[in-house]
């Protein structure tokens, strides 16, 4: 590829004469030289192809290391990309494992208690929630490239799943088919994360926009939070559903008999500590293993106090029974045919997507923090694998928590080497004390689910949107409500919905502007943006901001035509219009019914005797007017490379009439 | 709006010490003036919202006559509006009646055997074929503004129909469930219609790209010509299936015995004379009665052959019984309740739609024509309405056809009134010819039909995808071997389909240039559209070609970032960057994804000791640079008017440097 430093005058020939005869004519600083536009270089169909697939689906380039390499080489090239511990691990050193040891118990302790309460908003036994926080962070360890994401259940992924295993299998009477079906989500789940990563499709992750994924986590809060009345009043008959309605509803029916005020009392006293605590470690960031430790302090505590006052025996719920011990193979138990298998492939599908969303925002934000490259494509294929090996091993759907990794990162984590003692912990909690879980009681979980999920609802963010774009507010407000009112799937198909709504409104309504001469520069610009700029008579300058293609080629038609003829109305005094530019500079693309809408254009304007006259077409927008023949018919002549230039060639004439 | 005639210079101040400075280092023909970007004029929230709803429902501004009128003079006008017969009927005059006379003759001629043959394709009786070419072009001519549409059965929406209305009921064993189930879906294809003009939604037909109409309708010639070959043939035992296939296989299996050689003899002889008089019409424009006439002398000759001969004893199939007399009240037949109400509507929407993409493309190309406006939201009511009360009175659904719209404008109609002389010419033929048609032969029917559709393949719409845009050329082709290999159906998801994934690819890869200054000019422009143009050492110009919004903004950062990673690579030799100038010109709007984008930009060249700097950006993005404090962030001295500006202002630093 010519990069361009050469100077090469080739295309600069031609209009000499003219420029001479304008010369006089010129304000003084205003330039005569009138440069051609010409056809470009011609591109090559192959290559055009190459760059677009390229761009698509191998925009980082991922192959590019593997070039020129000698084979043995690539095979280690291959076996680092595959597991990054093989790369990094050869640089870890004791200062490095101090960082990741302290960051490591700090995530533990705060992923034990919580792990207990998602496991619950899933409708499967505690144990699962920490199954899944000691296999998935192994393997994310071992393949993952973020050094900050802590893995492990997260709250809405669990909510998710909960309700939406819960619309196929009842979580109570069929019990071992819940768990097989979540067993089966998990595992197809996985294999969705890595079949996009592997496929390098992760840009479709792209298409849940910041602000439908703003909403979507504030609506599941609440709707998380909503669901945590029942532990906190020990409320027995509870509804099912998640929208805000129902669940006031139940709480408000059972207010006369169906609240346990010591239940009441334990759940909110810890929920104030534990919200103090959150606040004392937002206000002093060097406190920040406060509200890290604080659930861990609050289930130690509350539950010796349960034991010795036997409150259970006084209606206060606790959890009972906690599974001892590793965890057991699954890998038999995963549905892969009969009727569950289509519903656990699209319910795994469903909560794959979010929890990547997840995982991979939370990774990039953490590297860009701390300035390191991360491919997504390859983060997915691990969080996949991790996933898939989950589901063999009794783990339900893992992803990277925000409010976990937050803590390791401020913990001072330096490698994913803070999951490996995470996990380690874990495993021994599993073999050593789960018993010991026996009497917390159940409100609690409630005030650490509650305490955590308060962090997913991002109050600046809402305030920025409302500040900086509109569209984007309503597609949080839309997901928000969505989520509250109706179930997490309505809130996440308006997200997705509007997101999509927004790019097709773009290119359907695309904006036009009425451009003028900024003074004392050769530059013409929107009049409404800069009202200094003034308008040269008989000329009228529109610029198309948007890509013309079949979408919204009609409109820009009649659009244009709409300039005109206001612009006719309007000042019906001044001289006639006698040329029409169309400033095609942010024009960069347009298709086949974007070049019949200007042959439309210029056979109105013909009709009217108006000059159709085009500036600044890209490369791919001239290769296409010069390809269906539209340069030649309106004149290679009428097109320019500025509207300075046209203006500079028809003004004069302007003059003498 | 103050709309820039007067050159107001509150903007021009400032920066006049930095230009003397700078004067001595420019180029004689470089402008040594800087103009400041500033704030924009700030924009009220009420009313961008009113001008975007405005741009979006009412861009062609329909209550603009209704203006600052007397409200006796504004219900003349509404009535003239619905009825637009009532404007223009008060100038119609004998010598225009002249020209409709001879084009309603005309199409009249052409339609009514093409409206049996359409009948069959929808498993209709024939005479349900010339109802629909008896009342709908009726109402049409009242309410329509189209002055060239010629309105009755299609053969697209007849098959469409047809395998549609098959699939939900045998229109053989329950033909008059399935009868009532096709008024069901022409009553519902009308209210889709209407409801889409009367809420302004007409844009949405806009997103069936040409491109994918093209090819549908191609798939669906053949479909039809592939259909037609049972007639053609006289095969009994045929395939249900509509691919080609199914279809070539049935054709091929009932060779032995199945083929009746009188039948394809007087098929085949006829399909002849029919392509031969096409091609005269073709060749000399003056003919055109000869194409139109042709297959009513077909229909008499054939007719009267089969007659004296009575082939119909040697297996000849002929139509046999066609109901006489004026269309039957069909209002109480319509499913409103049960569950065929479901079906019929769904089957109503999509024929309603397809059928109003075929009438608006007609009508606009004819206005296009004559250069006459036509309300794109209005003509939908018209269409709506007709089908409604189509559905009444024992219609299917009827729309503008291609080809009698091109005869009709060719025999010379003046207004709607010829779609009035058609439909009286079908009512006499309801009134005393049906039974004439008794020994009319299928096979000649089959010949029209396949003559007729031959017109809707374009090949060289097709040559022009090709030559202009390969990625229309793709959706072309998708949609018609979906037709031709698959079903209809499935031809228009894979239409529709295509052309959403060509929206949502541009904004989610779009382009970037490097930029380099065009030699004797201030412009800088893409390096490989001009090869000729220069780079400046030491800074580095990119132009983003998007909106950058949440589905590109990742992408867009990271590419940037890599254009750095490029440059820094193969000119190693070269004065470092220091200088990361993004032109912004294309970018017509930005949302909160794509400000975080920014953001996180402006954070990883700071670590590469690299400046960022914006050049032209637009109002709306302006504005959102400043709400979000981006503004103030990079500093508003790095925003700037032109690239050159930019590069004026910085480029003699690196000289010293």
């Amino acid at each position: 590829m010519n990069m361009g430093y050469n100077t090469n005058p080739t295309t600069m020939s031609g209009r000499i004469a003219s420029d001479v005869e304008l010369d006089s004519r010129m304000e003084a600083n205003e330039l005569p030289y009138v440069h051609k536009v010409g056809k470009p270089p011609k591109q090559d169909l192959l290559k055009e192809i190459k760059t677009a697939l390229k761009e698509t689906f191998l925009s980082d380039d991922p192959l590019k290391p593997f070039k020129d390499q000698p084979k043995k080489k690539k095979f280690v090239l291959g076996l680092q990309t595959l597991f990054p511990i093989l790369s990094w691990g050869r640089d870890y050193s004791l200062s490095k494992f101090k960082g990741d040891f302290i960051a490591g118990c700090t995530i533990a302790s705060l992923c034990i208690p919580q792990d207990i309460g998602y496991a619950k908003l899933a409708n499967l036994d505690p144990q699962h929630g920490l199954y899944s926080s000691f296999v998935p962070p192994l393997v994310y360890a071992f393949m993952g490239s973020s050094r900050d994401i802590a893995i492990g259940p997260v709250a809405v992924v669990s909510l998710l799943l909960g309700t939406m295993l819960r619309d196929e299998v009842d979580p109570v009477k069929h019990k071992y088919e819940y768990l097989r079906l979540a067993y089966t989500a998990t595992f197809f789940a996985g294999v969705t994360q890595a079949a996009l990563g592997f496929f390098r499709l992760g840009f479709l992750i792209d298409f849940l926009s910041h602000a439908a994924i703003v909403g979507f986590m504030g609506g599941a809060a609440v709707t998380i939070a909503l669901q945590q009345l029942k532990g906190l009043f020990g409320i027995k008959n509870f509804t099912r559903k998640t929208d805000v309605v129902s669940v006031m509803r139940s709480v408000v029916n059972s207010a006369h008999h169906g609240w346990n005020w010591q239940t009441l009392l334990i759940g909110v006293s810890f929920l104030i500590f534990l919200i103090v605590a959150k606040f004392i470690g937002k206000k002093n960031k060097r406190l920040f293993w406060v509200p890290a430790i604080a659930p861990l302090i609050s289930v130690i505590v509350s539950t010796f106090f349960v034991f010795l006052t036997h409150a259970e025996r006084h209606g206060v719920q606790i959890v009972r029974h906690i599974e001892k011990g590793i965890n057991p193979s699954s890998a038999h138990e995963i549905y892969f045919q009969g009727p569950y298998l289509a519903k656990g492939f699209k319910i795994g599908v469903v909560a794959g997507l979010i929890a990547l969303t997840e995982a991979v925002a939370i990774g990039r934000t953490f590297a860009g923090m701390k300035d390191y490259q991360l491919d997504g494509n390859k983060e997915m294929v691990a969080l996949g694998s991790m996933n898939i090996i989950g589901s063999l091993t009794s783990c339900y759907v893992a992803t990277g928590s925000f409010s976990r990794s937050a803590v390791n990162y401020m913990a001072g984590c330096q490698t994913a080497v803070s999951n490996i003692v995470m996990s380690m912990i874990v495993l021994l909690t599993l073999f050593l004390i789960t018993p010991l879980f026996k009497y917390t009681p159940n409100a609690i979980l409630a005030s650490i689910i509650i305490s955590a999920v308060l962090g997913l609802i991002d109050y600046d963010a809402v305030v920025l949107l409302w500040k900086i774009d509109k569209f984007d507010f309503v597609a949080c407000m839309g997901a928000f409500f969505g989520v509250v009112f109706c179930s997490v799937e309505i809130g996440l198909l308006i997200a997705v919905g509007i997101s999509f709504a927004k790019i097709l409104l773009q290119v359907t309504r695309p904006r036009t502007a009425l451009l003028g001469k900024i003074p004392r520069t050769t530059v013409y610009r929107n009049v409404e943006q800069y009202p200094g700029a003034t308008r040269v008579p008989g000329v009228l300058i529109i610029r198309v901001d948007s890509a013309i293609y079949f979408s919204n080629s009609n409109y820009i038609k009649e659009r244009i035509l709409r300039w005109l003829t206001d612009e006719e109305e309007t000042f019906k005094d001044h001289p006639r219009v006698e040329y029409l530019i169309v400033d095609m500079s942010p024009v960069t693309d347009i298709d086949t019914s974007g070049i019949h809408a200007l042959e439309e254009l210029h056979t109105s304007l013909k009709k009217r005797e108006v000059q159709l006259i085009l500036t600044n077409p890209g490369q791919i927008v001239l290769d296409k007017l010069h390809a269906s023949k539209f340069a030649d018919h309106i004149g290679e002549d009428k097109i320019f490379l500025t509207v300075n230039d046209a203006v500079l060639t028809f003004a004069p004439k302007m003059e003498q009439a």
